[in-house]
């Protein structure tokens, strides 16, 4: 996926993608699309999704993190988990791959700045907001009356990120550690679990690379490690890596989650057969 | 947010937002969307909610009054709860601050119309049907078979406000009352809970002014008045004032509906404190 | 509805729509949408369902089936419900009064394929997709990384039906059967259930024009027929022809669904009335 990766340069091309943990009740996500094609009548806006985790910013983090390079370079992405809207905590604005990123500084963006030079960040300026005239701020609601503004003026070419505000190296960490070695084990964690109940880790691919034969346990079970769903007989389980590169525990046609009781938060572990 | 409110002028920008109680198994919004595009290539169309109270028009009322600013002027606000559909209940055509609001008259489009000179109505009439070629019309989906031709002929600007039918100040009042000042106390309504649990009524900031110190009131509790979420712990409750200017109970990074066992239609009183 | 149903042209109107058992958690559509705009920046996406039933691609196909002719013609329709994703089962593209289909071939597309003239089928072939540069597969997400990009060449009119693979007639069946007529009564059954609690047959209104006066009955019940919700009170039960043109059990202003204690799965019977 190729981009300018170690450029400040960014040209959006009018699409912006968001991620909430505001869920479908309420005219919440419509009101900010509404404040965006008040300013770009053009923008075409996606969702990716909004039923992260309430009030805990990682998953929505690990999504965005994992999902951007599926758009086209130059879109804007906006994600708002935020509990402590409306309180000092800052703003950021993320650029990586020619894609741009919004949110609080809560570590929500973290996972997109743990690489040392693919990445530049700003903290978002009052002069920048007084700039692009935004006004009428909710105490509860900086997603409309904030983000969703100044992500149309990034994706209207009006605001450049570097007059977005200061530069900083220095992001507020995610909630959610990095998988870590442990002499010969790996640990990791569930981050999420999909619809169809299927449990998935944080662990990237590119860490299984010193296993010979990893195996993956979770919940006090032990996962073979297959390439999709239909290499075994249904009810059955299994690991793999998934389509986000990321392993992922699974029971083909039912749901993992619900047969292993397992959710959110189960640490995962791998290590070499024995 | 300025338009021409007193004006029977509407000038279609080519946004439609789509407001039901139908949520998100089937087609049903897909094919309303379908049906737009059919007679508007170049229409964007917003989802404001489709997990309204069904049979309840008041939600999406109060929800589609509030929310309609957030968009450009020009927009066409579809909105359909509509327990009558195939009955010989009206439709009605809204005018207000430069937007077009189409609902059936049950009472869901009445608070756009509590002030004496800001809106105008027209009753749908039948030629106005037969005029834009509207046929095949099912007995239980008028959503996708009259409200969306007919929104899309308004956002095209085929469809002139003034040729939709009978003007009329006379709407069918919405099931759910305006909040009333009996002797010293305010008295108003929970009217939908968001995916976070918080309580929000129908009380408008503005009927706060003849309080001195506010006190609110629901289910047997009292909740001072903050103006934001994280000015409290988490897990402790708190009252105040939304970003969409109305009265809310929450409960900080907790749901207020499950702390508290309160849902829609629990009465809320604001009072001075003693 | 008129199309150029015998004919191998398809015309793209850069709309597409999307059908399946994804759900909305993660940003598995999210994704899809970014993989389609990263060909055809100008595409209109339009959600048809996501919360279909999983791992069971007969409601995707009914409703696919039921809901095309609501969209513009030049339509590409994308419907995956693929517990056989990463197998070596077929693709298959069919052409239909003017729209696009894209699915697996397991039997999710064959409702749209029952009569004998009015359309065309291909299953896509290796070349195809070598063609359109279609790399990075993942083994468990063919919707972002086959179907999507199939469907945005298709949609963008670079990509020609009759050059998609070989024609076939041969498809794999639904495991959902056509209603049959045994003796003097007609056997369908419930396909799915609607927010309402409704429950939808699959039992086509042409197939009453046999009964003088059809009677249907389901779960031990029989339900007389009406055209819409509010000819009977609130609460009581009817059966009508829906807005879709099947027979659907209801019970005005509750779910049927609950009060019968039925859901998708019931057999329903329509029978002369004695």
């Amino acid at each position: 996926m190729p981009g300018p990766s170690d450029s400040l340069d960014f040209r959006p091309c009018g699409v912006l993608t968001l991620t909430t943990d505001f869920g479908h009740k309420g005219p919440f996500i419509g009101t900010m699309k509404g404040q965006i094609l008040r300013r770009l009548r053009s923008a075409t806006i996606i969702d990716l999704s909004h039923e992260c985790s309430v009030h805990w910013p990682a998953e929505a983090g690990f999504w965005v993190s994992r999902a951007y390079p599926y758009f086209p370079v130059g879109t804007v992405h906006v994600a708002v988990v935020d509990p402590g809207v409306g309180t000092s905590r800052d703003l950021v604005l993320i650029l990586r791959d020619g894609h741009a990123f919004l949110g609080p500084d809560n570590g929500l963006l973290e996972p997109l700045c743990r690489d040392q030079d693919r990445w530049h960040a700003w903290k978002i300026s009052p002069e920048c907001l007084a700039k692009i005239d935004i006004k009428r701020v909710s105490n509860t609601f900086h997603g409309r009356d904030i983000f969703a503004p100044l992500a149309a003026e990034l994706a209207a070419g009006r605001l450049r990120p570097a007059n977005a505000g200061k530069p900083t190296r220095d992001l507020v960490p995610s909630i959610l550690e990095a998988p870590a070695r442990l002499g010969a084990k790996l640990h990791g964690v569930i981050v999420t679990v999909d619809t169809f109940g299927n449990l998935i880790s944080n662990i990237d691919q590119s860490l299984l690379d010193s296993f010979a034969r990893p195996v993956v346990s979770c919940g006090g079970h032990s996962f073979p490690l297959h390439t999709t769903y239909g290499q075994v007989r249904p009810g059955e389980y299994l690991a793999l890596v998934n389509s986000f590169g990321v392993i992922e525990i699974a029971c083909a046609e039912r749901s993992a989650a619900d047969g292993l009781g397992l959710e959110r938060g189960a640490p995962v572990v791998v290590a070499e057969e024995t």
